[in-house]
């Protein structure tokens, strides 16, 4: 994203505004990539390396040349990342920057590293492999966020709290089943992650333009070298798709979905008139003279992530969308969007396992609103049908029965007396107390997956398990 | 989607426009779902009639109840497809028009079927069903279209045409492997889906509302009746998120960009300017005076069908972003955008591989615009390099003006004769012509995955022999 | 949007699923638009009406032909009308349907209508048609959803309410202010359309196919018999641009945003721990059993509609994308995209008119609410500055001192003594008092469009006033 | 768009991944705006000056107190113009860092200046000022572009030029007539801009948090000051809304989608097949060894663009999608999406305008296309009808025998003689030739805004009066 200072007297008459300079200003604004495609040097000269490697392998450059240009790259990427590397827009990008900085410091052996390839399936490995640490920095993220939304769960695996629908409470859940919704939903994106990773892991490296090349180059070599299952098997494939990066995108997207939930749960739940959680300063900030206020400004970050990368998203769609094979310049505008996705994705990502981790659950407003509104009533129909035989419209109108009473009363369903219960109708026994209240509610719903306590420290015991094994504990 | 009839008097002061009706007539338009979902039927008679069978072998219900909703449903099933089922908008959506047929076929045991599950997780299980099944129509579909590539590039195997870079020739490459670069990209597509219905093969059934049930349930059998993997493992995540029909649509999308890059290179390849292609004219529409005008429809249809998929996709993100769990009335707008991205897809694959079936290629019109522009001229920088042992730039000087001369006498590289080659430079050799002209070139890029016709046949080989094994030949 | 049954016997080999029909199956799918472009018959009958009246008026058709087909056209309308049109998927379009259907009616003087034009500029004319109505369908909507604002705002012009950044209570607003703030939003959507409409407002008519005609027609008397402003000045443009559509949608979208944020605060406000407004029966559904339960599902729907209507934006935009000139079958997609989103979009407005029309704020809660918090905090500390000339510093700390005596004592600003502000700062007077207190804060902000009740009813007024003035009262 | 340095070593077991730092670091890193929102240090500057002397007009702060703040803002002006102003991300954002800076020069006084505003209206306000200059500039950019279209359809408003529909040749028009298009298109985008200008011309300032100020300001004259029509007649509404920069957003993206449309049809006419028209160099770039290969890299930026500037365009919707008012911090999103989508149609104007300036139509090549594929088959079939009365399917099965008869030998329709045609229909004059051939064609469409020449130029004509009329020549 360019940074252009305006030009304050604007506008002469031809080139109407901004662009005051003419033709050649306008042409390198538009042309040049070396303000962004610098971020991939350290691929850039990875995959270089691996090329130089494979030339002398096969008998294409010598060895001289060859260790010459392997250590002349390594001096290129210390230069970079030292901050004295001279990156100079007149060189266009990132590829050609390296190429000129080792020229000048090996000389003239440094031609000969481009044979055999060329930019387009240079610079489609170079970005394949970032889009592919970028996987790898997303599932490190999400296994730190599924330890934190964990250690959430244990702690909570019996607190309970209202089960919402539409907002409004409709059964009692535990605090530990509604965190590890979120590790279901964090461990799906996972999951995806990974299969985007292996999808995209095969070497576009000799494609060269892209036809291949006649040089007895060896692919393979150069795919293990930089860690790829395989070559790409269609050269013309390999320089002109980018569908790995919107599928990196798309996972990314729904990631952010995900994310932007929880986030908006977290700031509803900070209100004054909910008061189900607090942050830590450390994620929100106060006001001097305002001592409840606090806002979540750490999560209302996160949940407007969506926004963004879901741009991003929408903008490489666009400008794949009808493009001809093989490589047209258009494609030069992957790179940022795909950035800026990455960044705010890994950011959003470990704010949010910060933030989790960091937060405190008022267990006592949990069970208070969670009591409220006789989210009991559901249950004690449920026993009717079940325990006392009736048929579903009778025990409705049975519970509708007593829970008048009991409202009007001023009390909740089990403070109601078993005689006050069997006047409304004799079959029920002392047996229902059982499944009354919010604790017996959570307790009886043993069903796989549901949120009686025990089937919650189930899974919290199964996703350890998984966490340990994929090496993410 | 509505299609709704206007009202043409318009207006009372009150609904300004279109809703003269008032509060009941709006709020029925905007909550009724059976518009659309009943195309969800067979997926709700199939989920139920598996939760009925489980609810009786687990003793919950009697047999001879279950064994009459069974029979039931059936019924209800055979007057759908014939279209003699009464759809009562009264009733809102699918389930509840199912169950109050049920209920008038079978009387009172139609009540039990409800026991242990709620419409929220119903809903979810007849969603997933329903997308499950559009991802195994998208692999068909795709099955069907990278056969009708495969057939295009086993016949042009070794055809010449131009490769382009920036619409303009760069390099000759062959038919077959400018098909094949299109197997790749659907092949990817293929296995995206395959990885989304994988990761979506897990049964919400027994979520009950969200807080899974008392009921003592068996999930696994009701999974396992369904072709499921296994049941979800969290209740509010069951009836919560939508991921998984996210992920079909991003799928779908990325399909779509490839579909889209492939039709407009139909399109421009149909023009006159071009005519590297004749559609049939199944695919086409012409005029009947204009004799040579062939309008390829179809190409252009299918070139906008990215258009409203990466619409229904941004549309469910943007409903999904920032809903706090479980269940909001908002994921109502869910089926639709499934509905509509998947129809189109499954329309534009079939479309596509129809085209490509019946698509002449005009192999002479392909080899002329390949060999136009001196498109070789690269082969022979590289045999400068690679043979006769020239720095890289000397090549290109040398290369540059041999061009210069071919251009003068209005011949091509190949019609230079040895001598005048080698008065521009002596240590050319007659081999030189075995990578001139394009022919040549396009065989001499033997490396993995290059255009040379062998390579290109391998990898036709190796496709089909993936096909046979996926069962998709 | 398709509504295709699906095939259940999938798949033959070659249609790889649903297409089991073969070529000429899938191209009628893919091709015709009469399913849904035959919502535009009106306006196609009237263009076509203004064409022929025009035709006979230049003398380029007779005074009898133009006649007879006026009047055939007139009972094509009316047959359309009565439902007994007969519309024919062979027949493509709602163009051709009705030219067929008038010529089995009129015979041979059908065949002139179409001297002088082309279907490019008759769907270009009945497209620009529609979507001019639905602007000044959204106008009257938005005017009654503006009035219907107006009362609340007029109701609880004094009412006072937490005003809310992050969630969380920052200063006291009133409940009129919080309404007009949605005024003005809905006013600058009503301003939208009406700009869209204006520059929309010019006829496509005579256009032809792209070139325009070498009849002698009169595209002034056109334009005017059809309302427009004038006939478009280009007849390339005429056929090939799609702008206005674009711009209905992006209108659109922006009022569905706004829509979507009241609809969330709805949401909000009707959850039991916030208890700010009670909804409707008519736009909330309950539980029998639950009484305190009532989802807020129309505001919920209302909320989701952005999705759809932004999805359908995008849909329109990636179709446009790099469509050269003039016109190309791609845009056949642009209609149902408009539809869908027209429709919604104001189903909408007339739901959350409704909704808002039927709501009862809870006046104790708002102001309970407002007064929690040490909301006037900001107001002493104002006035330290403003009335008693401490430094901004020295004003905040003096307020958190009093505060945190407020707060140990457990009651709010204005309940403590004079005395015992003096013992914190000896410069407070008695005026203080004047803007502690929720009533008295708000009543102080003065400022123009301020929060002070006056202010709030002088911009009722105003609003009044406007609505009068531009005939939407 | 950040652009942050990976960490190397990756993820500690907190983190998972680039987040080594802590929650600190993180925190600062999601919550600091200074890296983006110091682009709007002008307007920041120039709305506190505003500020300032108002509040000293009003007699709310000192004329010293308001003369040394807005010296010392003026110094703080050109400390960031020289490049010599300290940023400090401690600081969080532009506002903070400006007036920190302005203690440290004039000290005590300094602290007055945030009297009666808040950074919400401070913000609003320096955004919109920001935004509307973008409005002027695209204007601006806008008018060059139209010039330079102008002048092209100026040159060659007789030249011929295929008509394409579905990219094959329907009709012949005018190079003129074609340019002419993109005027009226961007014209309407101009319109646009102007449009969201003024809408959006309204001062926020002074709305203070949210609920207005009780301190005497004078809303009237800081909105005057920054040339406002007015101030904003709501404060919730001024720091809640972000409509304008939606508005802003909407209309470049129609724009772009005009620009891609252009740049499509320069990238084809820019091929070997098509040679329509020449880029100059200076928006190209070619091949060393290949002379006829010149990429269009500019045209194909620029279709680009589109993508980038609908993702922020949905960016934006979907971080606004169901905010609660007033202000939530999801806002500061706001500003890198508009920033990017500003930088990048102005350079896409930019350079589509320098481009187009450039640009060398071939007039032979455009004219033999012009005249291929019996182009004026249309125009007999329509003297015909007009002028020898056939009935239109008579006259349709003539055209269709001469142009078959034309075919045979090898010539184009006004090659055939008078007794040629009048052999198949007697009803045939001389006067036919003054329709055939592409010349006589486009001659004859004269109808207002057809191809003919004369239509052409009137249209320049009226175009060049209409920028002098806005200043924009």
């Amino acid at each position: 994203m360019t940074d252009r200072p305006q030009t304050k007297d604007a506008a002469n008459s031809m080139w109407g505004g901004r662009f005051a300079a003419g033709p050649d200003a306008i042409m390198e604004a538009i042309n040049a990539s070396i303000g962004f495609d610098k971020r991939l040097y350290a691929q850039d000269i990875r995959g270089s390396r691996a090329h130089a490697a494979m030339l002398a392998a096969q008998g294409i450059i010598s060895d001289s040349d060859a260790s010459a240009i392997g250590e002349g790259l390594l001096t290129v990427l210390s230069e970079i990342e030292a901050g004295d590397f001279p990156f100079r827009a007149a060189l266009e990008d990132i590829h050609m920057n390296v190429e000129a900085r080792l020229k000048e410091i090996i000389g003239e052996p440094a031609g000969r590293l481009h044979t055999g390839r060329s930019r387009n399936d240079q610079v489609a490995t170079d970005f394949r492999l970032w889009v592919r640490d970028q996987c790898d920095a997303a599932i490190g993220g999400l296994g730190a966020l599924i330890r934190a939304a964990l250690s959430q769960a244990e702690a909570g695996a019996d607190w309970v709290m209202p089960g919402f629908t539409h907002l409004q409470t409709a059964q009692p859940v535990t605090w530990g089943h509604h965190m590890m919704a979120y590790v279901e939903m964090f461990g799906r994106d996972l999951s995806r992650f990974q299969d985007a990773r292996r999808r995209m892991n095969e070497s576009p490296l000799g494609a060269a333009a892209l036809a291949g090349t006649g040089y007895h180059i060896d692919r393979d070599a150069t795919a293990k070298a930089l860690d790829f299952d395989r070559p790409m098997a269609n050269s013309l494939d390999a320089v002109s798709d980018r569908d790995f990066a919107l599928e990196f995108l798309s996972a990314a997207s729904i990631c952010a979905v995900h994310l932007s939930r929880l986030a908006e749960e977290l700031v509803i739940w900070s209100s004054a008139q909910f008061r189900f959680v607090s942050m830590s300063d450390k994620w929100s900030t106060g006001s001097s003279i305002m001592p409840q206020k606090r806002n979540p400004d750490a999560a209302e970050l996160i949940r407007a992530k969506i926004g963004r990368i879901l741009g991003a998203t929408v903008a490489l769609f666009t400008v794949m969308k009808g493009l001809p094979l093989a490589y047209s310049k258009d494609m030069q505008e992957d790179k940022e969007q795909v950035f800026d996705a990455a960044d705010n994705l890994l950011l959003a990502l470990a704010a949010m396992a910060g933030m989790l981790s960091d937060l405190s659950a008022n267990r006592d407003k949990l069970e208070a609103a969670a009591s409220a509104g006789f989210s009991t009533a559901t249950d004690l129909a449920d026993w009717l049908v079940r325990e006392a035989g009736l048929p579903f419209r009778d025990a409705h109108h049975v519970t509708g029965t007593l829970v008048a009473a009991a409202e009007a009363q001023g009390v909740d369903l089990p403070d109601l007396t078993l005689d006050e219960m069997q006047a409304v109708n004799p079959a029920i026994t002392g047996d229902v107390f059982s499944v009354l209240g919010v604790h017996n509610s959570v307790a009886s719903r043993q069903s796989y997956g549901g949120t009686a306590p025990d089937q919650v420290r189930a899974q919290i015991a199964r996703w350890k398990e998984r966490l340990e094994k994929e090496e993410l504990a």
